[in-house]
């Protein structure tokens, strides 16, 4: 089976089997990066370039390392310290890089709909690595990979979001990629942080995390982006962790064998105490080694590969 | 045919011949940027320094492609956000990459003459990718590779070339360049940005663009360097793009048939009007990709290939 | 023989024979480096991260190439301009770093101890690019392979350590290595910038650069780092290099085939006169050339590689 997409810009319209498609061939890849010799010929030739509008090393990182395991050529466009942005607007930048024939282009950008606005104008595939408060799709599928691969399934599992789900790309389309597999899904969150329509998204949304982890599998904690969360939508890191973060005392509440996971960087402390962010439940460590994965199986796929 | 030179520093100095041996060069590499394997083993084992003074991604990123789909290793080393460069000199720092051996530096600086410094120092191959004021002899390659394509000829070709000629490498370059190919070149730009002894380089210089474009082939927009143009050289960017802009109002003075050029990054609504920018006259990503062409042609060349 | 160690973190407890394992190691991998194809395919397939918490472009550089002419893929972390820091331990970012499967993960950080932090927690090798003030193990052997290559032994040598003895790592890594080779090290700074129990270490200390470099083999001249120096340590550059630079006044007083040495990037007239480092005695740009090929060593043995 191949992935009939150029692009890949959000989980939303990613049907059963695409997201199937995507998390076998992921799995098949986790090999290549524990064999002596890390790295297949799969793109040699091929471009990729990662063009990050917002700094983001741990990404950036999974993305350059996927793209070398697969021997394609890597290159690192950081628009933060870049002086192609100045004077230029985005669609020039994507021009010039189209120009420049690379194959796949990796981007990064605060504006919701960036990566959408480049795919429809560029022949390369786009790969949205995140944009704006709106979808980071490979996040979401190397979620659903590690659930897949540590519970056996998705469908019919209890999964609780907590966070600011509001301004979460994270919590957007790991809801969407949740729900797709039949999972239920449910929010908790301050409710400023809560989108008012959020029960649109066919989940459940609750202003105590307790109410959200009671009998769940899964408990997926956002990372509060304190250099974003400047405008007083809490009062505090101290009240926010006092009240939304996972410890001993509530994590009682979940199913005994509940995983947790976190998109990471930690704030160790506030979303998790370090007890459970570095025990036995934590699973936040199989996400990154499966983003990698999930990276190489969709630069591989959007080049015309199949599972 | 072989390009007997150890060095590329600037376009005054070289013949019709090597001028052609780069652009059939050049040419022949248009195809390796499109095919589905992009990369030659050409330059394995190489080692190709990009040392940046002066922050640009664009050509950087177009070194960089360059480098790697001619299986060169490419180094980059920003020197703004460097260590390297604190408290030591240019020499120094040239001297320790040479210890390092490398095959090939390309250097962009502030200062004119730096490339040619090092030129004289070093045994590797330099680069000129741009000194302060002076040359910036790939970018006038790719532009005589791009007229040419899209010409057929350079000789007995009117290009006209507009903006702040006395700061601009991009206009000195081209002018040497296209002088020795045969074509004939005017210049327009307010008075305080026209080189006093212009007409030495054998051009006609006009301070209004109307003068300079009538009945051209090729019209050359410069950039306009918001960022350095601090000194108040003219009033203002409304006031510049009102007397200086190629727009729909005069661009019917020129050939039915004439082309745009423009380095990049456009400043759109000051040097081009949109609909000039993006309309069928315009060569400016054509450039682009010739760019990628060009660069790979010099460091084939300087690494001893032959035409 | 092979190297039976997991992680390079400091000098201080290598044995006689493992110096000589990596400097035997390295002056083979000198050859690599001058050869027409400057590349072997000995790590194809692994991957080195440079995860730099200071910013330094020649040890970088000097990774990055030996990497590459290795056949290793390399990712280059700084930190510095990082997002994956921010609100993230050391050790929450190595063990992100270690789920990504690396192979050999070089780091520097300004704090003493951090490289041996992270190689008691990874599986993956650690390289030590310099900790603080405390050891930069790679730097003390590419010293001791210029000495030992242009003197043909160390055992017996007289060698003069220059500057902030205190705070430098590279005088610290020297110190060991030199003494365990059987060289005698003497050390000369100003009365601050000597521990004060320096003599435990086997050197012998003087406030004067005289006394220190009559009838040396080798001289050491430490960078003075000004932009640490902020508190006053002495009180101006000027007067620094009045009582402690190396120049043709005092360089009589050293032995007549003594040879010059400074980790680099050299304050020229603060640590040496330009005479003096440009000069048929300085050693400074072999010490970069050996520094890509002790580097080259180490990274194959610790690959399992042996001589």
């Amino acid at each position: 089976m191949k992935l009939n997409r150029k692009d890949i810009l959000g989980i939303q319209d990613f049907s059963v089997e695409e997201i199937n498609l995507v998390l076998d061939t992921a799995e098949s890849f986790i090999e290549v990066s524990t064999r002596e010799i890390r790295k297949v010929p799969t793109l040699r030739g091929k471009t990729v370039i990662n063009l990050f509008y917002e700094a983001s090393t741990r990404t950036r990182t999974s993305f350059e390392i996927a793209g070398k395991r697969l021997s394609a050529d890597t290159i690192n466009i950081s628009a933060s310290t870049s002086s192609m942005v100045k004077g230029e607007t985005l669609i020039d930048t994507a021009k010039n890089l189209e120009a420049m024939n690379p194959d796949i282009i990796v981007i990064r950008h605060s504006a919701v709909g960036a990566p959408h606005l480049l795919a429809g104008l560029l022949k390369q595939s786009i790969i949205n690595a995140g944009d704006g408060a709106h979808e980071h799709p490979t996040q979401a599928l190397l979620d659903l990979m590690t659930i897949r691969a540590k519970k056996g399934r998705i469908a019919g599992l209890q999964v609780a979001i907590v966070g600011d789900i509001s301004h979460s790309r994270v919590a957007r389309s790991n809801i969407h990629g949740l729900i797709r597999m039949g999972a239920e899904v449910r929010v908790a969150g301050p409710a400023t942080m809560l989108p008012r329509d959020i029960e649109k998204m066919r989940v459940r949304a609750y202003t105590k995390i307790d109410e959200a982890i009671r009998d769940a599998d899964i408990i997926m904690m956002l990372r509060i982006q304190t250099e974003r969360e400047k405008h007083n939508i809490f009062p505090s890191l101290r009240e926010y962790a006092q009240h939304f973060s996972l410890n001993s005392r509530n994590i009682g509440l979940a199913r005994e064998d509940a995983l947790i996971m976190h998109p990471g960087p930690v704030n160790r402390g506030v979303e998790l105490s370090p007890d459970i962010a570095d025990g036995p439940r934590s699973i936040i460590l199989d996400q990154v080694t499966n983003g990698v994965a999930v990276r190489m199986a969709l630069l591989y796929l959007l080049s015309g590969g199949s599972d």
